[in-house]
């Protein structure tokens, strides 16, 4: 059984990944054998540990008082780790998905499964992780790069047999349905850009949620795991809600109407197309009705129709069980 | 592998799986060994017959030619079928059950994995056939018999490890939502019945959507398999739209809000507490924005917070995929 973890990045997902790894509750049997940080610093935990890992991760959120000097390298620490599976959890590079790629590599060339939360590397480079992945005799799992953890991946490759995916309608940037309602509400898209970074959903440059790059980041992934469509965020034909004004909202919503992000991707003759824009929906549309942080994900199939997944109010410790359900398939 | 069928009825659903079957693309490799239905009679097909199975279903739709007199009991014909997995379409029975139930218990008998796209066994006696097929050591699959196929049971116990379901909110009844929307464009009940008919939806006594058992009936099966509840159709505290006028409707979508029929189950202190009503929401409200024959299924969880499936406009196809996606996970 693959149970050790080395974990790339401890953010807020790794940390609420392994609180869910530490509660008492736990029937998983995983244990992180290491974390590693570039601005933390790099720990690595024994058997033999004085303090085991879980009564130091129980008593999250805190800080970091095991955690040594970093590793010299993504490698070294997982040389050192002697882990079977590596967990990558650092921030979204949106426009290149570095360093997040090298660190999959980097667990693929020393024969250890990886697990990752940063749509970075699916975006860009998925067909080649997964080619790599075979190669190596190891295996590669996602799913909570889109939708939050919500079963999307995982979903199709084990509920959905023979199914072709023939296209997706995503509504899934959290930032640009909150910017959306505050100007409903009278409020300005600066505003409503705070309110998404108060509710912890804004990316840190909140620009790649209005412009779509987000959205765009997320049909990538959709299509180059769903269609095999060897793209990047770059292929989306892209455009994002930064000149919608409070008052076009407004009037929109005087007629029961409003705007949403929409990530569509479909098989054409000329190949697979993706687009991002906003949309002007019915407020009764499907699209329409998830408000907030929630989101949601059409996926039209030859055998199935047209099926969905809805993620109400997720928030980091969704994003953590998709990880750890990534992680029980790997151990199954 | 078990790849050979018994089908036990041929209506809309058991036909439409045969096409899926008989696909020319079909890559499942599943044979129909034999078919039993109690009005057209049974056929049991061999490897030796001069018109094989798949030349005779690629003709549906169409008359049953091939098929002999009945067999005289379900029992006879699965021991004749010499099938590897049964599969339960007879018509709902709502009261009881049966005599599905009796079906699945003659291929329980016989070693034969039992597939149902019928609600009834679920509703009435799913806690009993599960442990009897443990001890039987065969498997039993039902992903049909909720959401017409969408992944639901197949999807909590492969995509959702170590989560706990703490509830469910269900629109489930497209007869229902038909009737409301027809009211609410100004038609009546009745009108809005022979719609949901026409659609092919209503079952053969409307009233058993209308004063919601069919709601009822898949409350109690999403809480016996998803929540262990050990209920019938009987223990869901239950009220229909039997008293929804067009007036209504139309005065409440004056106000921007609608009527969903409801199917909710909870966890409480005293046990699980299961029931149907008309709810009046929203018209944004996600319980209203699955529209027609559409339907949605939000789960609530411990771990993974609420996630929901949605259907759009499902048809047979799709019930009939759903059986043939059970087929599939037993084969593995």
């Amino acid at each position: 059984m693959s149970r050790k973890l080395a974990l790339i990045g401890f953010g807020n997902v790794g940390r609420a990944l392994a609180r869910l790894l530490a509660a008492p509750n736990s029937s998983f049997g995983f244990q992180i054998a290491g974390i590693h940080t570039a601005r933390h610093g790099t720990a690595i935990f024994r058997e033999t540990d004085k303090v085991p890992f879980d009564q130091w991760a129980a008593n999250w959120p805190g800080e970091m008082p095991l955690l040594g000097p970093p590793a010299p390298s993504v490698a070294a620490f997982l040389e050192c780790a002697r882990a079977d599976i590596a967990v990558e959890l650092t921030p979204l590079e949106p426009s290149t998905g570095e360093p997040a790629i090298g660190h999959i590599r980097a667990a693929f060339a020393r024969g250890m499964h990886a697990v990752t939360a940063n749509k970075g590397p699916i975006a860009h480079a998925y067909a080649a992780l997964r080619d790599e992945a075979r190669l190596a005799g190891v295996r590669f799992r996602f799913e909570s790069t889109v939708m939050d953890g919500a079963p999307v991946f995982n979903m199709v490759r084990r509920n959905l047999p023979g199914v072709r995916i023939l296209g997706f309608t995503g509504v899934l940037n959290s930032t640009a349905k909150i910017v959306v309602e505050t100007m409903r509400d009278g409020g300005s898209m600066e505003e409503g850009i705070r309110k998404a970074r108060r509710l912890g959903v804004a990316e840190a440059d909140a620009s790649f949620d209005i412009d779509g790059w987000d959205s765009a980041a997320k049909a990538a992934a959709l299509a180059n795991v769903l269609m095999d469509a060897g793209v990047t965020p770059l292929s989306v034909n892209t455009r994002g809600i930064g000149r919608l004004t409070p008052e076009r909202v407004q009037d929109l919503a005087a007629r029961g109407k409003t705007v949403c992000l929409v990530s569509r991707g479909r098989h054409t003759r000329e190949g697979i197309h993706l687009r991002v824009r906003p949309e002007v929906v019915e407020i009764s549309d499907i699209l329409a009705c998830v408000h907030g942080t929630s989101n949601l994900l059409l996926l039209h199939t030859d055998l199935m129709g047209t099926v969905g997944t809805v993620s109400i109010s997720p928030t980091v410790d969704q994003t953590a069980y998709g990880v750890l359900s990534d992680l029980a398939d790997l151990a199954i």
